[in-house]
């Protein structure tokens, strides 16, 4: 990931998930700071135009397009396990990954990777018969796309079997378990609300590979990314804090599609 | 559209038009007949693994595969018209060609026309922001692809002002008007059910260009393709007896993206 | 459930499960064996016409209106586990009790019982959360209102509890396990699709008490109702199997509604 | 409308137009103002658990609740014709009726009067077919239910003639034409974006019955509830801006429902 020259990362975010009149986050902002953009799929959330608009405006911006898939579940916003059958799941990743990168198209670019978002991002780095679903419809696209996900995770261990790339992400409002685990959202101390103090230990993941881990034990964490969407109105203050530290310490923050 | 040597005509029909545990129409039946298949693509109708399988069948047998897109109406079946906004149904049709492609793509295919459904059909024949759309969302998508509608409509004017290749249909079912136009739907007699007699029309209109109106006299309707989707339930055996009735005449059927 | 001069039973199905241009069942016939009608509520399965028109059909033939309460899950017919908060299903099925009655209102009738759907059936039975929001929104909506399920479920017992009246069904095409549980769908032997066979098995319950496992072994079930709903395109003519044959006995089929 | 004694008037807002994760509008600050609750039915805004909780704070303040019925698209907020079929529409807002008053029976109250959403409201102050189906949506479910709507449309003096109570309303923050209609949204002036001015201009409509037009003139309203709800996100602002001119000169602030 980095050498004596270049110390690089790339941040990512969820955006694209506003809904009809409904408006969610600050793609605007957001799409100013990370390098790589999650946008929704329509799936879970994000209408037809809103997708558009998105991707015209990252592709304006040089900011790589990944495709947030996701359960077929508006109302729960994709965060709910659906119990759906492998093959359905694949059919239904297949029909998000073509609708996004049309909008790629009509943008002038086009899709760079997959991150599975809420509860399926969850079950795939345990569940065989939905890790593998991502992966058939990763492949049957296009398996030069990458998977963005967790390190580990069985959904990242069966993408590097079938050679796909597979870029690691930390999450930089997360607090860690001694093992590299995150704590479960929910627990006590389980999301860092201060940006400063989020920002600094990124600062240190990158530069030395290490994250102080909830007990203050170090644990090396080797990332190509980092997630900077909160569920805090603050995300987008969040990503500025994360970058502005990174290169206040010299790191280059590059979408991971320029390098390899 | 016709030499002397080769006399041939495209057969296209609506499939892919089922939902989750709904079945509608006999697409095994139906795309052994036709050349080319109009797919639902998940608006008004098909989930994503009926388009997958629909998809796949289409490609299995050489049919070619074309967008049967319409408005985001599942329980209206895209009958009703929607007074959508101009950027908005552009985008909402560049949703659906790429989730449709993505399907074409798994199943070693590509995409090879566009053809509006249900109240898109009639609306884009006279509506100038809703054609437009239309148009963009095609031209945006992959300026190659062909638009299926009637000749004449506002619609297939203005995609031959752009370059788009305008592919024009009969219907096998439908009683015509002296002036070329169909009579509305509903209209006593609007409708033909008797399957060897809309076959022998079709004959007459493949071989000497003309069609007898409601009125006895003969239309001169030009068309590469002939639809042969009908309300009823024997619309396979309506698109059967048109081919049967065409090949022993000496017709070929053939794709129209075969022909150009 | 009965006593010397009056052996009776109730006949439930599932009805109203159309949308839009899509057909399912045939609910005419349907409506004119059972004697409880469990009516889809939209969520699942069911647009507000086709709920009006079997809610209409049903007052007419004094047939007993339930709510068939399922999970938001069009495209999955609410056979998919959906992990919805407790709180969220509660609401989600109070919406559709209510929007189900409003039909009922319409037709000059109410609304008799609640009998959830497709996997919500299943969960129920052992999930104490979902279980809990399925008789909180019953009760919160009308506390009369009985519940129609299996006997000894999770949902059953809790709703005995709260004071709710239970009514105990059997399933006309499923065989049993000598523990009085159902071999589970998609095993060997699961289903019995000889309707006389079925009907046979029908009246030995309901006259004697007892329907004979798959081991031969006589199991004691207590029934006030039965299921005549299969997943086959027979499920009429399974219904109306039944229904012969037990009026054949002299076994009286009328409402559990009309009993208490 | 008003005595020398008891002048007073109904305060109307929309609210209950959150969906899942979506948030939009202030409806806590909403309903410690208005007297009178548009809630949301769940076919254009408003998820269920959503629903349940407005109809919950708007028992606990003795707010009245209406139903918001509007045509089913979400996407588009409901905001767009939808050419829908009259026995269709009336079993939609049949559906909705029932839906939302089901909330209200829970939080132990009933639904109080009808208020038509987006294109709905417009459509059936005009359009036959569909104010029939509104009406008779409203009759069948229960026909002592008031009607929300602009004084003189189609659907307010059909609902006269079939002894539906009609509730007339005024538009806080909308300029008026000297013949009593608004200036259509889009055109310059349409909107008051002043607090302050549309308190005042309600003031003058509540206590003298006319409202200065956009010419000068003064128009004859005669109207028994406000409309608070604007497009921008300064709606509660409106309302209390309104509420509180209304009140220092004396006026009382009530639900018409507590009126007759």
């Amino acid at each position: 990931m980095c050498d004596a020259e270049s110390v690089h990362i790339d941040l990512n975010a969820d955006v694209g998930e506003s809904f009809g009149a409904w408006r969610l986050g600050d793609d605007e902002a957001m799409l100013q700071v990370v390098t790589s953009a999650n946008v929704a799929c329509g799936f879970h959330a994000g209408d037809p135009l809103t997708l558009k608009h998105t991707c015209e405006q990252a592709a304006r911006r040089g900011v790589a397009i990944g495709a947030q898939v996701g359960y077929r579940d508006l109302v729960g916003f994709g965060r709910r396990f659906l119990d759906v059958a492998s093959d359905e799941l694949q059919a239904d990743i297949l029909y998000q990954l073509g609708a996004l990168d049309a909008m790629c198209r009509a943008a002038g670019t086009r899709l760079s990777y997959v991150r599975p978002h809420g509860a399926l991002y969850h079950v795939v780095a345990t569940n065989d018969g939905q890790a593998r679903a991502l992966l058939e419809a990763l492949c049957a696209y296009d398996d030069s796309l990458a998977l963005l996900h967790q390190a580990g995770s069985l959904v990242a261990r069966r993408a590097r079997l079938r050679g796909v790339r597979v870029v690691a992400e930390a999450f930089a409002d997360r607090a860690y378990l001694p093992d590299g685990r995150l704590i479960p959202r929910g627990r006590e101390g389980a999301v860092c609300h201060d940006p400063e103090e989020a920002a600094a230990r990124m600062v240190r993941l990158v530069r030395d590979g290490v994250i102080t881990a909830v007990d203050g034990t170090d644990v090396r964490v080797d990332v190509e990314s980092i997630c900077t969407t909160g569920d805090n109105a603050g995300a987008a203050a969040l990503a500025l804090a994360v970058r502005s530290a990174l290169e206040a310490e010299g790191i280059e923050v590059n979408a991971f599609t320029k390098t390899t």
